[in-house]
């Protein structure tokens, strides 16, 4: 038993391009600050904690933890496992408190988005009133750009310059095959917020480059709207390039689905496949008459260390390092956030919210970052976002030609309670 | 007039990383040989020839006609028009070679597939019937891989190298995040061959890593064998990445659809959204039970400039190089080949295919290369596809962040015959 106290880091949610950069700043500097004792990783998140899942960051090698820079995903590994109030997982939070206490942790450094940032702020409340010490920090981190007080997520940049770059790719493809494939969707993710949708809008940066219509959840969807906006792209260019965040919404906020409009007579009751790019195709395909494409990136959006954004990677790691530093200084509850500093050149530091507020929020692209005809974004987002794409995250290429990432070896540590589940 | 007459390219069929490499290597070897006349692009491949929308690449800047190394798709505009027998479309050969007179083409560098291939060689044909001296060259071009008589065909390597690191990376996110989302599919083009599906095999180093399957329209496909395939890696990892073509066929040799099978009551009659990995997920949310993604890149594959295999981009542009030095060296109707030398170290060189044949021939993925299971690669297919995918190709990165792509100015070259379609 170390008197310095021991540190748990764990990933939540969805994986990203960076999270794993984030942890890399926390392993390091909690390392190299001599004032923690352990550095322990939980397997799979707050399930790793819960099932006493743990193993040794001494036990790595350095460059395993390097290459973390590199690797995609998270490699401690994630889960969706939620724990919801104090009083309905009183089981879980005590569970949590009892895990720690069997290991010293007197450190927890959360990477995740919303929900982890109430699990941590709770299992801090619960250490405090059970007069166990305990840090609690968390670490933003969401490809979706949602959560509250911070500039912006880390994972994000990497999404959009990726979405961004994939836009104008499939768009010169769109444009050189018009005469047989006139139309193209994009579908990107986000399911109540745009961002990545709205990433895309960058590579537009002359009429004639794609993307020619861009629809995010935030501005209300209309099939007429959408089905006259796509006829003058077309009369317009001869081609139209769309891009479709996955939860577009109609005028009373319910999701736009297939039963929406186009097949409700004939698809009710039956087994719907595809997304809201399949669907819209059909929609275009009926209305317009011309040939669509549908591509849908799902989670190789997430993951695409491949052309990740660098200044993402950097600030990602920032976050872990200030993590630890602000933890190490007696900040305590609270989650570290990107902070914009103001002047013509791009510049980001790191601040601190309360991680009950970043619980409870949430960041929907505002209303001027998108044009008035609702499907395509305005210069405001776009110096926004551009700073966020800037450099090329460098990855490790093997001897096959392909990028090479890291897997921890997990050694163990061994187990002091009875199973939990 | 010039009595060294003038040359024609034209690009055709589905776009590629690495089709405007071969332009450049046309356009600077006829422009630098001092035996070719005018330079001409036409726009929209054949359909171009046929309206005599043609242009003048003499206008165009070298560092535009550089870039074209770093632009996908076919920056001369492409099509998918195609002209039948000599019979059937008699009148649009006719066309083309009325066009060619009135500009003294006397070389057409076509880039394709096995339709350009049927095309540039029966253009050649009507002319020496004519007595009109033509040299028609084809230079291979498809992301499927599946034209015969040469080792591999430009667009593929970079294709492959995008695929399957972008299996790599999902597959990390599945790894990742399998306590919720425990199956991902990723489908990828190949309606008829499964080359792009089997390149993904690469990414698999060792047992744990993506894809744990992969499926190709080579391989008869059972949805019976299929859920006892992911049922068995689930029971060995936990988590199960495939990789499915579009192109699936049953051992009738008939298209795998919906309407195979799981949906074969509810959709008769009703439209299908969504591809095979829509479909292959809704078979395994049913019958195996854990929750599935469905990843597709669709054109996004095809366009993927940011990653693309160096190996390929100089290859295309060998082959666009080559197919002027053989016609000034008196070749005529033959596609350029890529020939891999013998030996322990990779040298790619070029050969000479009759157009009629390429025309003909179909080069599926045989099926040593394929395991005996039918779901998944074999290491003599791992050994072919290795050295493809060496080498990031160069990008140029705007000030925002986003790749650079070039277009061409297309200054017109005058109309000298009556409007045809």
């Amino acid at each position: 038993m170390s008197n310095k106290g021991n540190a748990i880091i764990a990933q939540s949610g969805g994986p990203t391009a960076v999270i794993n950069s984030s942890a890399c700043g926390v392993i390091r500097e909690a390392m190299k600050s001599g004032r923690i004792g352990q550095v322990i990783g939980a397997t799979n998140g707050i399930l790793g904690v819960l099932k006493e899942d743990l193993f040794d960051m001494s036990a790595e090698k350095p460059e395993t933890i390097e290459a973390l820079k590199r690797t995609p995903a998270a490699a401690m590994g994630s889960c969706r496992y939620k724990l919801k109030s104090l009083e309905e997982s009183k089981a879980d939070f005590e569970r949590v408190l009892d895990v720690f206490k069997a290991h010293e942790i007197r450190y927890f450094f959360y990477a995740g988005g919303n929900d982890s940032m109430d699990t941590a702020d709770k299992v801090n409340k619960l250490a405090a009133d059970a007069g166990y010490e305990l840090t609690c920090m968390g670490i933003p981190k969401t490809v979706d750009n949602d959560l509250a007080y911070t500039d912006h997520c880390p994972g994000y940049p990497s999404v959009a310059k990726y979405v961004a770059t994939c836009a104008m790719e499939a768009g010169r493809d769109t444009e050189a095959l018009y005469t047989a494939d006139t139309c193209t969707i994009l579908e990107v993710m986000g399911r109540n917020a745009g961002w990545i949708a709205a990433a895309t809008g960058l590579a537009a940066r002359s009429p004639e480059d794609a993307p020619h219509l861009v629809y995010m959840p935030e501005a209300p969807f209309s099939f007429n709207k959408f089905v006259g906006d796509v006829q003058e792209v077309l009369k317009r260019l001869g081609r139209v390039f769309i891009v479709a965040g996955e939860g577009l919404k109609d005028e009373k906020g319910n999701y736009v689905t297939a039963d929406s409009r186009a097949f409700s007579k004939d698809s009710f009751g039956h087994v719907q496949l595809g997304g809201v790019a399949d669907m819209l195709k059909a929609v275009i395909e009926k209305e317009v008459k011309i040939k669509t494409r549908s591509n849908k990136l799902g989670t190789n959006q997430r993951s695409a260390m491949h052309f990740a954004s660098l200044t993402d990677v950097n600030e990602a790691y920032m976050c872990g390092q200030m993590a630890v530093k602000y933890a190490l200084d007696g900040v305590n509850d609270k989650m570290v956030t990107l902070v914009r500093e103001k002047g013509p050149k791009y510049k980001c530091t790191t601040g601190l919210a309360k991680l009950s507020d970043v619980a409870n929020g949430e960041k929907k692209v505002p209303r001027e970052f998108i044009n008035d005809a609702g499907n395509h974004i305005t210069d405001a987002m776009r110096d926004y976002v551009r700073p966020l794409v800037q450099g090329e995250a460098p990855i490790t290429i093997g001897e096959d030609g392909l990028p090479v990432f890291m897997r921890f070896k997990r050694k163990p540590l061994e187990k002091k309670l009875s199973k939990y589940m």
